[in-house]
């Protein structure tokens, strides 16, 4: 019947209008799990509103499939022009709005915050951001997923659990601390 | 039991950051006829997430009053600068989700175009659209409301109407057509 305190379950999102990526962590000890990443695929749909409709669908389903306490979102707050920043923020408010369903804390970063978080630097490239969850994350080469919009919206998770205050665990290992030390070639200078 | 076969009831929604307006129609046997118009105030909420979950519930909330068959809303596809339209197009995506939470089929429409529709003028001010809509929807004076966003959002689903094709009654009256031949001053040159 107990479960231990700090079983905490974050999900993150990386909204974007072709590709939405996802990535589930369970923090439990203080410690980040992997629980799940994978991609909605946008691009089959032409009609803005069909992209939409599978954005606020899908985003509930993961919602109910994870039963996550809280999103993270990746959300940039700059773009190219106006014009591709209103659809952005369309698929956002749209995912945002299917957290708010089911009365999820919001919490957003933007991507050079999650960068500077999780690899030290905001110039790390995306692989850099996701050999670094791989890391961390002890995740198996062939469970990477092909996208990068997943172990980006892993990485807003990732960014989250760091934020909420426990980088460091007790035995000081697992850490992107102790992580930079013993490979400093994987570090973008 | 039995409902008149043109019973069809089309919500309009002008969404905002600041004040999101909206106007309900029912078109009864080809002819519009106002149910509601009002606003959702959202200067009090200080947090953007509020925002947004204010959004999200209250367009819910007027959908579950007022039953509506469809969502007309009012989009502009052109602004400012790239971080308004970010935070406008999560306004509209909140309150887009609201409809698809809601099976609701949705048009936008462009402010000119609805313009052009109501008044035949795409120069047209927000206080002519709101009188042409008065007068064609026979609303009372102190019936009108203090914030515009109210008749805009009326005036998209007014456009709606008008795009579905009933724009002439069959006695010829209460069109826009005809309130241009008898009040020239109104229009707008």
């Amino acid at each position: 019947m107990s479960e231990p305190i700090n079983d905490h379950i974050i999900l993150g999102i990386d909204p974007g209008t072709n590709i939405m990526g996802y990535g589930v962590l369970n923090i439990i000890d203080h410690k980040p799990h992997l629980v799940a990443m994978g991609v909605i695929d946008l691009r089959k749909f032409s009609n803005h509103y069909l992209k939409l409709r599978q954005i606020y669908q899908r985003v509930q389903s993961v919602i109910d499939s994870y039963l996550p306490d809280e999103l993270a979102i990746e959300a940039p707050f700059f773009g190219k022009n106006v014009q591709s920043m209103l659809k952005l923020g369309r698929a956002q408010g749209v995912a945002i709005a299917a957290a708010l369903s089911r009365d999820l804390p919001i919490t957003e970063y933007a991507p050079l915050k999650i960068k500077m978080a999780i690899t030290g630097s905001g110039e790390a490239s995306k692989e850099q951001v996701a050999g670094m969850l791989q890391h961390m994350l002890h995740i198996p080469q062939e469970d990477m997923p092909h996208f990068m919009d997943a172990t980006d919206a892993l990485g807003a998770a990732y960014c989250h659990y760091l934020q909420k205050g426990h980088p460091v665990t007790s035995n000081g290992s697992k850490s992107w601390k102790d992580f930079i030390i013993k490979h400093p070639d994987r570090v973008n200078k």
